[in-house]
């Protein structure tokens, strides 16, 4: 693992890292019984607005949330403008470090893993699996970054296959469904549909407070005989694996149709990557469609223009519930170590967003609860959440 | 075939019938070339509002349509209420029939066959197939008027799949863009998808009037190797289909996101009918929780409201667009005759615009650009376009 401490600026390194692996790993638990800050590793060559969001989104961060801090990595001659900035700022919980590589936005999932080595995104990826940074933060090529997360920090020994959760507007008290997969794959048979709902609902209730969240299989239908075979398989699984939980692992509440993911009849929803991406997309294709009519609707005459003066302070209150940036985020879940992908078209109000998802669930150890309830799930597995964690452990003191 | 002209009340028969289905076939030519009204075969036991709300938007469509005629399909002791009311109206271009079934809304496509004989849905089918109507109705089950239709109507020769098409608000100036297969099977292999988008481009022809209407595959990425096998191998056989036509079948412009459905970058969105269906859904819940957003955003406070009185004209507008009644109406394409799906919550308003749209293809003869154009996407097909015309003529008389 190649890492030099960026001599730009005159930033000082946030926290002191050591060489050793065990000792980083002790560190990652003291931060998360929070007798230190959490510690996030961030790709600063990620996004559409490039490492000047970023630095922005990071060191707003630090204003509001003390327990975090954040290594940002990035090229040398791209990060030079803004670290005589965050030093000036007396940014002390930011740190960048020397990243040679950047992984293309267009690269595909086997060129990115090949031309990442030493890329930004590789570099932050290593930060969490050395122990030495809690969450992974990157707004570049969801592909990419699924791809080398897995190869880095591996699939938690019960999870059949990761998936990418997202936080859906939604009329239960929270304001927030989550939904997944989200696009870390295109399929998923039963198997990897149980686990994204047993998965789903750790996130709910560490992130929505949700205690027994409602876990719903996105179908066409609310019929038992609608939709596809591994459909009707996966109702039967998740059924028989949240039964004997008593409301621990979430409680299956079987189909939902795409209207309700917004709805206030379930709290997780599942499916498989395709389809999930294209029900994101299609609601936020909607959500802007219905933003320019409302644009339409108060502009033209100058009657409505004031309308619109006079319903500023309403209008502006649909607006922030309406933005997308509130939500930004996508989490990885299934990995033996966090991620967290922001939308690569995000300011750096977006980036703040996710950045802040970013440090709650480091905070709240969602790996670990992640861990737990996929070896709850599955008690027939060899691997049980204490062996994993030890597998982890001696897995990362063979590699470094 | 069983057919019996009410006798409730002093309802005329809207226009002579005969017994002779070469008669009736010329009659349609006819009705098609203008010289005589457009015959809507109305399911009039359809939908969750029941029969009134039915015979409401059949009276209304009388009124703006004179060149539209409908024939309900009904229970007697349920149509008996509006048998009077239709007459004191004089509502002329209405005829009742009986009919003693009813498809129930949950069964099943193989329980809807077995009891859908002498139903008012089928009854409607017969109507189409027999060339007595141009287009059948209903807002009933979904599954059990898809199944009942293909088997009463038989697939067009060189059409590989059935499908459902909606239109779908765009930022397009038309206002609208196609979308299919809303939900008329759940997979679709790389013929089928081909034979959607040049179903689709028909359509959007005829009733939005883009000549030459690009059409995109729906897929998670505008990349060439992005998604499933079978939409890469779709999008060579569409380029090909599409690029020899001139745009006549129109022009493919390869995979589109969720979020370009509603754009104006595309008129005709392809996909399978479950991802179709789940998209529409998706929509349709994000489109409520707006409303939801705007509601709450418009009350509360006095000042609030007060803002949305003197808003009024401009939230109406608003609430006019976003309106999903506007866009009431599944069009059922690569059947031999024309069938529309009105949502079955549609209220008597939301069935006027599904009636209308009905209205619409049969008097642009949709069925026959549908085939005309699936004849030309597949040359090499054993049937051509007069030919399937000849067998569907000779099938019917052999039929009924």
């Amino acid at each position: 693992m190649v890492r030099e401490t960026t001599t730009l600026g005159a930033i000082d390194t946030a926290f002191s890292s050591t060489d050793h692996p065990q000792g980083r790993a002790s560190e990652a638990e003291a931060r998360r019984a929070g007798a230190r800050p959490i510690v996030l590793a961030v790709d600063a060559m990620s996004g559409e607005h490039g490492p000047q969001a970023v630095v922005e989104a990071v060191a707003s961060l630090g204003e509001t949330d003390g327990a975090c801090r954040a290594i940002l990595f990035g090229q040398p001659d791209v990060l030079a403008p803004y670290a005589a900035r965050v030093a000036a700022d007396g940014a002390k919980h930011i740190e960048l470090r020397r990243a040679d590589g950047v992984v293309p936005m267009d690269a595909g999932p086997r060129d990115a893993v090949r031309v990442g080595q030493g890329s930004s995104m590789k570099l932050a990826l290593e930060a969490v699996s050395a122990g030495e940074a809690d969450v992974a933060f990157s707004a570049g090529n969801t592909a990419a970054l699924m791809t080398m997360a897995a190869r880095e920090l591996k699939l938690v020994a019960s999870a059949a296959k990761p998936a990418i959760a997202a936080l859906w507007p939604s009329r239960n008290p929270a304001g927030f469904n989550v939904v997944l997969d989200m696009g870390a794959g295109l399929d998923a048979d039963a198997e990897a549909l149980t686990g994204f709902g047993v998965m789903g609902a750790a996130y709910a209730r560490l992130t929505l407070g949700v205690e027994a969240p409602r876990i719903g299989l996105l179908n066409v239908g609310a019929e038992k005989m609608k939709g596809h075979a591994n459909l009707r398989a996966a109702a039967q699984s998740l059924e028989a694996a949240t039964r004997a939980s008593d409301g621990a692992l979430g409680r299956f509440i079987g189909f939902v149709e795409g209207d309700q993911i917004s709805s206030s009849d379930v709290d997780v929803v599942v499916t498989d990557g395709f389809t999930g991406n294209v029900a994101l997309k299609s609601a936020e294709g909607t959500a802007r469609l219905i933003a320019g009519y409302a644009r339409e609707a108060f502009s033209g005459g100058l009657l409505r223009r004031a309308a619109a003066a006079i319903a500023y302070p309403a209008l502006s209150a649909l607006r922030r519930r309406m933005d997308p940036r509130r939500v930004n985020g996508g989490v990885f879940l299934g990995l033996n170590g966090a991620v967290v992908k922001s939308h690569s078209a995000a300011d750096a109000i977006a980036l703040g967003s996710a950045l802040r998802l970013a440090s709650t669930i480091g905070q709240r150890n969602l790996v670990g609860a992640v861990r737990s309830a996929l070896a709850e799930a599955t008690p027939d597995s060899q691997y049980h959440a204490t062996e994993a964690v030890l597998d982890r452990a001696a897995g990362r003191v063979g590699k470094v």
